[in-house]
Formats: structure tokens, C-alpha cells, sequence
């Protein structure tokens, strides 16, 4: 029996002898490995805090103590060490989930995987306890916040110190100091820590200069009372904490994050300060895992299911939504001179990677500052450039205001590219990209595209990239992009995608957004098995609704919409709202994601559960229209083909 | 005849002799009270910046260089020096604007009134002047960003700040330091701009330690050389510039803000270096004038219509919905001690003051920084607390992430209030309060209530605060709060406030969010006149849509939705969506604001001409119930009396 399977909870880790640490270490990384390559997960963030982990634990006494984790995706050593060592269904829906879970354990606090959140929690916990009493004197309770260097890139993260370095409640900000997030981080903070870093060499050159001062006479002395008497500049001499310190807070470090003991020592120096501290954590992401240490790409950061020894994946086939967009703004770019590239800490997840490698000087990764991202590409606007701001949709979120007035009012060029919009899978609740429709659909002027295959996907970039006094925005899924799905003929913004008879009127107009064309086709087979005649439709541009889509819809009995986001905005309400302002009442029926926050799951076994598996959309659609009088066809005819 | 008459641009600015500049000074300023106190505005920070503004436009050369205002209320001395002065008519429609326009100039680049944004745009534009090859060598485009002590608390801020700092753009980062946005600046960040502002002593002491050493023999010699030798540490030593510099930013200064000379030699030497560079103006607002520097609650920030000598407003008189708020968060702080109060830098406006009077330690001011003040909120609720937090509408866009994820999907126990919301009137489109409706309803979980009075807001905070396991959200509008407006029954969570036989069903269903229960019972009046049968009801809580109101709407052949927010997304579009769900084809005729921006204007003006004007409501609703068939009852009833 291993130590692991020993510990049952943060008491059985306190009572270990420090001696066995390492060897517990060393089986949780093996479990790590073992465990995340059979089903996919952040591999590298774990292996990395290992060590830090345990000391937290150790040190602190949680639930009584909190600890926050920034980007919750290096929980599972958390996980591992309060009781929960079942990884065979990580990630899947009734399995562990790949985020702390307070369903899932009294030691979890916040489930957001957006990063930089963890200090505004640590903060507000902390000005509960103390308002409540609980937090005064050695053994008070206290808040650990684990942040990434990456997450200190985020704005929220700076609001945060600036609180928290203003007042004395026991905050203790762990850094852990990876050096990139998905990448390397970049921006004056990340050279700065990498100057804090190098502490240890610096106060080798102060040692040498306090004793060649002491060796002096009275003048001698004197410049040793000088560095000492003036206090901050000696402070900064000795060890050049620089930024955090300027703001009030103590600085403790650099620690070396896999040496157990100095981890726990800095720990415990922080714990009894009782005032805010940042305890500088040196680690290494992917530590001790060959495969990922050789990666320069960051793979591992998150894995799907690999081969445990090489780290080979699983092979896959076909392009993804993904790679179509890196082909073809690549094309653009080759093209258009004044077209630029803009991530925020994710070039290679949203494919901006060969452009980056075409254009180097064009590329901006502004770090996990999606807020800078929008209203710096609107600046560029205002230069003469046209910038493409791709993120994966839910972090659009943290840039609405941004995208509104910065962009929205000035009447910006800037194209947004909108990656994993929809339902994404095994991420969970603050993932999925089932929020945007909802927010662009407020920006007034911004115009939107939710292409159906790799073809509308190039055809509506270009088409984004070519409009330069307002805001455009392209979405699409995650996952493999779908074989071309060809339209019969075009009426307004729209491809007519089936239907005998669209201009002349039919029983039942299909909307489809985006990669639901697929379904879309299937309803629609199914709908003329049961003699319903019907169109279908890919707007394409579906912010705003386009009027000849409302005409469109008049020309029908029944309007369904399909669309993989929140139904709240969507097209389906804005599709219903284009009826009613010319008194139409054709009924809109809505087949959309409800509002609410949707768990982990498969993409497709989520979509079937929101109410969108085609036989359900069909049998709707069938007792809708009967509702409202016989089909004007006789079926059946399963077997008409599309057209 | 003036000096100010003389200046029609910044080149009259740049040939006038510098011995002009202080009279030039003193115009500007009795111009500014003289035009202010007759139409209110930002009178406050303008008075502040008059020398630093004539410094910037004879340093720099506006339009080629960029000179971008945060939050560009600061803007009336930018406006007077490029050929505006006729401000007869500021902040009025079709006068001069408050903040930046570039309809009215070249030289205004940014419009957008929220804070923090401007370090981003000047990021994004020294980007495209860069790949255009314009900003190359000392006589290249330069890019100017003015940002106050305040607006760095920012979350945006530092993520641009990061940005700038680390590549070597000519990027001119000036920081107008008086210490204060609305209110004394908080945080770590002002406790750093306090300790630079005090360099100066610092450099005296340090002068006489380098005088010291310099006497003394070898080691004296060694020492001086160790001090010069230790980059890093001498740098700390004589001018602790700190934060910026270890980001990697060149620090100038302080600067004394009123010493035209002083401030024009900073900018040159910013100018000439050409990467990007701080400078630190140390500037008094409402220099100059006394009323303003004698008032510690700094109400001059922005004023209405004063008396130019005394500063005295002009008498108004009746409750604002702020001071109802402000009045009952009191008496519930009072009773509850888990109630707080959180405030992003506006404690007075938004009505926080008399709760952080009574219990100071409870009310907290985290700066302009919305997204901490949400995520900070989620924290305390998660600690035992229930946070209140209250921001003016326009403000809440800068924190739907924190509001959905941190808040909504933790079922935070919080509740937002949000002040102006709705029309707003003269500060123009970025201030108008229409986002929050639509923003509010994607959040899973989350209630708002639109009060229409005083009670009503008194009655419904308390709901609100009772809830502590989901958000809340209380939206109520400026200005002053109408006279009680009583139910006659309550059904769901409606009130019903007039209506002969709404059980029964009638013509029409009017459904009033908030303020314009005023309009819609102007309109009730106007239908009856007309012999249409209407009742009118309150939802009170429209976010979500409750069932009851769509049992109510099914029991009307017409309904009518007045809401002082945004179509998408409204209350019209939730009701109606609700109405779908059910197959129920009764009609929802929607009266919201257009989805566009709303320029500065009247309140009434403004929804007057959003086709809220209670006549014209009428005469379509009129219109509808014509023809759908003829009024059940005959008018005229004018006479009928609300029951």
C-alpha cells in the first residue's frame, strides 16, 4: 500500500513525517500521469504544484483556513489529498470534475475557471472574517490565494492586490511562478518577476559591498549607516521586491516550489505575519514528466487521452473549426498588410500560431487581459489597422464594456473571432460559450457570423475582415469542422440550404445557426417523412436579424430556430421580435439552450438533453403544425433528396 | 480683447511667449466658472489640468500626435485650445459635448467616459503607428495618454500599463495626480503615488549621504563607487520611482502641475525619449477657485447650475431614488450587521455615504474597479455576509463576467443597485444606463426589481437583501422619485394599479417597468378616453418574467410593455418569449429604447423620441385594438377614476 491511498484528508498529510514527503510527491505524480492520460485533463499545471500543494495543506487547515485556486485546473492535487482518488471518469458528467466542485468536497470554494478571480475571493473572505471576528490573532482563519503569473496579467488581479495591500487582514498571496500559463507570459510584470528571481545573485553583491564598507574608517561606517539608515533603499537593495512592496504588500521569496521544506518554512513565515504577503513560489509546470519538460509548445497543459510513456495523443482525424481559422486569416494576413492578430495568452488555442510565425511583428499576445485585447485593437483601428481579437467565446465575457463603447461607439473595424462558442464538453459551467449571441446581439452596429462548414467559415471572415467602421464578430464550435454543406440559392444575408418551395411560402422554415445545420438537416428529413413540407435556412449573419430573413419567416406557417447558445437574445427571440414589429404572427418556435448553467457532459449528449436531438425537434415541429391544420402535402416522403 | 479669444488651435498656443501662459492660465479658468456655473458640468477636474493641457498642446502636435483624455469629463481646456469656445450650450443637444467628440473635432480621439480605458487605446494606436512606420525617430507620431490617480486603480489599466511596458513604443503615460477621483483615492497604488510624490526630500537626504562619502578617503571612494555601481539599487536609492520602473517603465518626475514650465520640460524630455515613459503631474482639482478646493466632499467634481462666486447650487427640492436608497441600506445596515455595502469609487453619488458614516468599517471603497467589487462581493457573501453593491447602471458592463460566473453561478447571497439607470441625460451615450437589462437577464438565477417609488424601492431592497442564495439586482432611474403610486391588488408578483376587471381579461394588459409607471398611467387615461378597457400593472420583479404575468397577459387581447432600457433582451421581448413557450399568440407591443446609443439629451426629450411619449404609445396601442376588432366597452370614459 503507497502513502497516497493513506490519506484520507489534510490531517493524515499534517501527521506525516517530513521525511516521506518526497516519495508522497513521487506517487502523486505517477498517479497524475497515469490517471489523466487514460482520460484527458491539465496534466502540466498539476504536476507543477505537487509539492506546494502538500506544504499548503500542511500549513494551513482547511476548510477552517480557505484556499483559493486561481483557474481552479490545478486542483487535482487538491482533490488527491482531500479524499478524493477516483479519476477513473475526471471530467465526464458524473465523474470528479476537472475544477473544484463544493458539491464534491467541504474543501473547495470557488468552481470559476476564469483566471485572476482568486484574489477579489480571497479579499472578500477576508473582510468576512474579520468583520466576523474569526480572523484575529495566531491561530485567526485565513485565505490562501494560488495565482499563476499568468493570471497577474489580468486586471482583475491588479484591483485586487491594490485592496488588499491597502488594509492588514491576513491574505497570503501565493505566486506560483511558472513562467508562462499557456505560453510564456509576457509584459513588464512578467520581467519583473524574472528579476525577483535572480534576488539570490543580487544580495551576493551587496554581501560584497557591506563588507568592503565595513573594512572603512569613520567615512566607511558612515555609507554603511547611509544604506542602512534609509530604509526603503536599502530594502530594495538587499532584495529588489520592487512592485509589491511599493504597493504595501510583504514579499517572501523566491522559493524553490519543489523543495517540501523551504515551501513550508515560507508558508508558515507568511501565516504568522497576519498581514497581506505574497510568497513567490518558483515552479515548474509538467515537472517531472519527460514528455512535457521536452514540449516547448505547452501541450501539456491540458491533454486529451494520451500515451502515458511518450505522451503521444490518441489520433484524430479531420480539421477543426480551429485550424480552418489559422489557415485562412494566415491567407488574409499574407494579403492585407494591415491586418493584425491579437490573443490574449492563448496564440496557439485559437490559431493565431502561423500567423504569428508569418508575421511575427503582427501578432500581439497582450497576456490574460481580454479587456486590453478589445480596446487595444480598437486603438489600432483608430491607426489605420484592422485587428482580429480571437478568444474562446466565454472569455468575450470579461470585454463587454470594451466592446461596447470602445469598439461599439468609435465605430471600430475590429473582428472578433469567437472559438468554442456553444457547448464544449468536459470544461464544465464556465466554459461553455452559451453567452455570446446574447451579449453581441446588445452592441448596437456590431454584425455577426455563425458559419456551418470550413467554405462559410473562410467566405464570412473575409467578409468580417472587410467591414472597417463597425465591429464584426465570426463563432463556431469546438471540435472537427463538418463536410461542406452546399447552398441551393442565397435571399438576403441567407443561404437556402433545402426546400422546394421557400420563396413561394411551405409549412415550416428552419433556421439553423452555425454548426447546427447538421441537425437542422436531419429535422428536416425527418419533418418530410411525416409530409411537412419545410425550408432550411443558414442565416449566416445572424446579429443583427436580417430583414429578409423576417420576410422570409412570413412566408411560412411555422418558424423553428436551432442555435447553440442561451436562449435569452438569441436569434430565435430576435427572429420573434422581427415578427411582432410588423404585427406578424407567425409562431417562433425556440430550440435553443436554456439559461442556465450547464454541467460538464459530451457536446452531443448535452445539445440532446437542452431538447435539440433531432427526433425531438421533429416531433414538436409535427405537432405544432398539426395543431394549426393538416399539412398542405401529403406524405410520405422520407426519400425526397435535398436540393 | 483676451488672450484665450487668440487661440483658434494649438499653433497660436505654440507661438505665444511663455511669459503669456500664466495670464492665458487665469482666462481659462474664469471662462470655466463663469461657463460651467451657468450650464453645470465637470467643473472640478477642468480647473485642475489647465496648465497641463496648455503644456500638452505646445509640447505636442495634435492631430498628427494623439493625445487621448481618460474618462474625458477633463476635456473643457483640451476643447477651449482647439477652437471650441462658444460653450453657451455644453452638455445639451446639439451643443458642445462633454467629453471628447470627434464630430465636433480632430483632435478628439476617444468618447468613451468610463474610466482606465485610455492607456489601451494609446497602446493600440503607438501599435499601428509603429507598423505604418510613422512613429520611427524624433520627429515621429507620439502618442499621449492622460490618466488620473484614480482611473490607475483600474483593473484595464494595469493590463495596459503591463503591455506598454514592455516593448518601446513612444508611448507618453501621464498620470494627473490630485489624489482623488470622486473621493480621496484608495489602495496600494495611492500609498505608492504618495511616497513619489515625496521624492524630493528623499533626494535631499540622499544628497547629503553621496556629499558624505565624498569627503571621506578610499573606502569613502568605494562606497560612492558601490552606490553608483549597483544599478538597480542606486536608481531605488535616489529616486524611488518603484512600481513603474520595475515594470519597466521611464519614471518622470513629480512634476508640479501648475508650473507651466515645469510641465512642459517633463514632456519634452518624455518626448525626445521615445519609448514609453510616465509622467507624474501632481495637479490640485478645482485649483483656482475657492468654493471648490474649500469642499472636502469634493462637489464640484461635476455641478449643476451654481452661483459663479459662492458655488451655491441652485435650490431643488424632493427625494432623489438615491437618497431613498441611501436612507433605507441605513436603517437595514442598522439592523442587520451582516449587511455591507461595497462602492467602486463613487461612495456619495451612489448613496453609500450616510451607511459608511454610521458604520465605517462595513462600507468598502475598492476603487474604480468593478470587477473586484463584484468577485470581492461573491467572497464576503461566501464568508458569512451580504454585500450591497451599489454602482450607477453604465458601470455594471465592466463586471458581467464577475457577475455571472463569481456571483450567479457560486449562488452568491449579493445584491447590485443600480443607480441611473435608464435615460440619463446630459453626459451622453457611454452614461446612458440601457445595457443593464438585457446584461441582467442572461445571469441563471438572478432577480431584478424595478421599483416606481419610494415604497416600492424601500420594500423591495429588503427582498433583495433577504435573498441569500442567488444575486439581486434593484435598477432605479435618476433624478427625482414620484409620489406614492399605490396597488390596488397584488397577483404573482405584480402589483396591479389600475384596471376595472383584470381577472376577467380586458383590451389591454399595460406592463410598466419602474419609473414609467408615471407614463404608462398618462397612457391608461389616454386608451379609456378612447374606450379602451386597460389595466395596468407593476411586475416589480422582472427579471426573470414570472409565470403570474404571463397568466395575466394571456387574460388581455393586447399587451404593452414601457421599459427604460434596451429592446433586446427587455422585459417586452422576456414577456413575449414566455408568451411563445406557452403557443399563446396574444400580441406584445414593445416600448423600449432603440438598440443604438442615445445621444446627450433631456431624460423626457430622450424617451419622447424613442417613441415613448405617452400620447404617441397611445395612439398605437389605439391603433392595434382597432384592429384586431372593436373595443368591448364604449367610451368615453376620461372620467373613470384609477381604483
Amino acid at each position: 500500500m503507497g502513502l497516497l491511498e493513506t490519506i484520507k484528508g489534510p490531517q493524515d498529510l499534517k501527521s506525516l513525517p517530513a521525511e516521506e514527503l518526497p516519495a508522497l510527491a513521487e506517487e502523486v505524480r505517477a498517479f497524475l500521469v497515469d490517471a489523466v492520460s487514460r482520460t484527458g485533463g491539465h496534466l502540466g499545471p498539476n504536476l507543477g504544484v505537487v509539492e506546494l500543494t502538500i506544504a499548503l495543506h500542511r500549513v494551513f487547515d482547511s476548510p477552517r483556513d480557505r484556499l483559493v485556486l486561481d483557474t481552479g485546473h490545478q486542483s487535482y492535487v487538491h482533490k488527491l489529498l482531500t479524499g478524493r482518488q477516483d479519476f477513473s471518469r475526471l471530467r465526464e458528467a458524473g465523474g470528479l470534475a476537472g475544477y473544484p466542485s463544493r458539491a464534491e468536497s467541504e474543501h473547495d470554494v470557488v468552481e470559476n475557471s476564469h483566471a485572476s478571480t482568486s484574489l477579489s475571493w480571497a479579499d472578500g473572505l477576508a473582510k468576512a472574517f474579520e468583520l466576523r471576528g474569526e480572523s484575529q490573532g495566531e491561530h485567526g482563519r485565513r485565505v490562501v490565494a494560488v495565482i499563476g503569473d499568468g493570471a497577474l496579467t489580468g486586471g482583475m488581479a491588479w484591483e485586487a492586490l491594490n485592496n488588499i495591500a491597502d488594509a492588514q487582514r491576513p491574505v497570503i498571496v501565493v505566486v506560483n511562478d511558472n513562467e508562462r500559463s499557456y505560453a510564456p507570459t509576457t509584459g513588464g510584470m512578467a520581467s519583473h518577476l524574472a528579476t525577483l528571481r535572480t534576488t539570490r545573485e543580487y544580495e551576493k553583491l551587496l554581501d560584497w559591498g557591506k563588507q568592503s564598507l565595513k573594512r572603512g574608517g569613520t567615512p566607511g561606517r558612515l555609507a554603511h549607516a547611509t544604506l542602512h539608515g534609509v530604509k526603503k533603499g536599502l530594502k530594495d537593495i538587499v532584495a529588489p521586491q520592487g512592485l509589491f512592496e511599493d504597493l504595501g504588500l510583504k514579499y517572501v521569496g523566491p522559493v524553490d516550489g519543489h523543495d517540501t521544506e523551504a515551501v513550508e518554512h515560507a508558508l508558515r513565515r507568511a501565516r504568522s505575519f497576519g498581514g497581506p504577503v505574497i510568497v513567490h513560489v518558483i515552479t515548474q509546470k509538467g515537472r517531472g514528466y519527460q514528455p512535457a519538460l521536452a514540449d516547448d509548445a505547452d501541450r501539456f497543459h491540458a491533454v486529451g487521452v494520451i500515451d502515458p510513456e511518450t505522451g503521444e495523443a490518441q489520433a484524430t482525424s479531420g480539421s477543426s473549426w480551429t485550424s480552418v481559422f489559422a489557415d485562412e486569416v494566415l491567407a488574409i494576413a499574407d494579403e492585407r498588410p494591415d491586418v493584425v492578430g491579437v490573443t490574449a495568452a492563448m496564440r496557439a488555442p485559437v490559431g493565431l500560431e502561423p500567423f504569428a510565425r508569418a508575421h511575427p511583428e503582427r501578432v500581439f499576445d497582450v497576456g490574460i487581459a481580454e479587456q486590453h485585447a478589445v480596446t487595444s485593437a480598437a486603438g489600432m483601428a483608430a491607426g489605420g489597422l484592422h485587428p482580429v481579437v480571437a478568444v474562446y467565446a466565454t472569455f468575450l465575457n470579461r470585454a463587454f464594456d470594451q466592446l461596447l463603447l470602445d469598439v461599439g461607439l468609435h465605430r471600430a473595424g475590429v473582428t472578433l473571432v469567437l472559438d468554442r462558442a456553444g457547448v464544449t464538453g468536459p470544461d464544465g459551467p464556465s466554459h461553455h460559450g452559451v453567452w455570446d449571441l446574447g451579449l453581441c446581439r446588445l452592441v448596437p452596429g456590431l454584425r455577426l457570423a455563425a458559419p456551418r462548414d470550413a467554405a462559410t467559415l473562410r467566405a464570412e471572415l473575409r467578409e468580417a475582415v472587410d467591414v472597417d467602421d463597425a465591429p464584426t464578430v465570426l463563432r463556431f464550435s469546438k471540435g472537427k469542422v463538418p463536410a461542406a454543406i452546399p447552398a441551393i440559392a442565397r435571399t438576403g444575408h441567407a443561404d437556402v440550404l433545402e426546400g422546394p418551395a421557400w420563396a413561394q411560402g411551405d409549412d415550416v422554415l428552419l433556421v439553423a445557426v452555425g454548426a447546427l445545420v447538421t441537425r437542422a438537416l436531419d429535422v428536416a428529413a425527418r419533418l418530410r417523412a411525416h409530409g411537412v413540407g419545410v425550408t432550411v435556412v443558414d442565416p449566416r449573419w445572424v446579429v443583427p436579424v436580417d430583414e429578409a430573413l423576417v420576410d422570409l419567416a412570413r412566408s411560412h406557417r411555422h418558424v423553428a430556430v436551432l442555435e447553440d447558445g442561451g436562449e435569452v437574445g438569441g436569434v430565435g427571440w430576435a427572429l420573434a421580435a422581427g415578427l411582432r414589429e410588423r404585427d406578424d404572427a407567425t409562431p417562433v418556435h425556440g430550440f435553443a439552450l436554456p439559461q442556465r448553467f450547464l454541467d460538464v457532459g459530451a457536446r452531443d449528449a448535452l445539445l440532446d438533453e437542452a431538447g435539440l436531438a433531432p427526433q425531438d425537434v421533429a416531433r414538436a415541429l409535427v405537432e405544432a403544425v398539426a395543431r394549426t391544420g393538416q399539412p398542405e402535402r401529403p406524405g410520405p416522403s422520407a426519400a425526397v433528396p435535398p436540393r
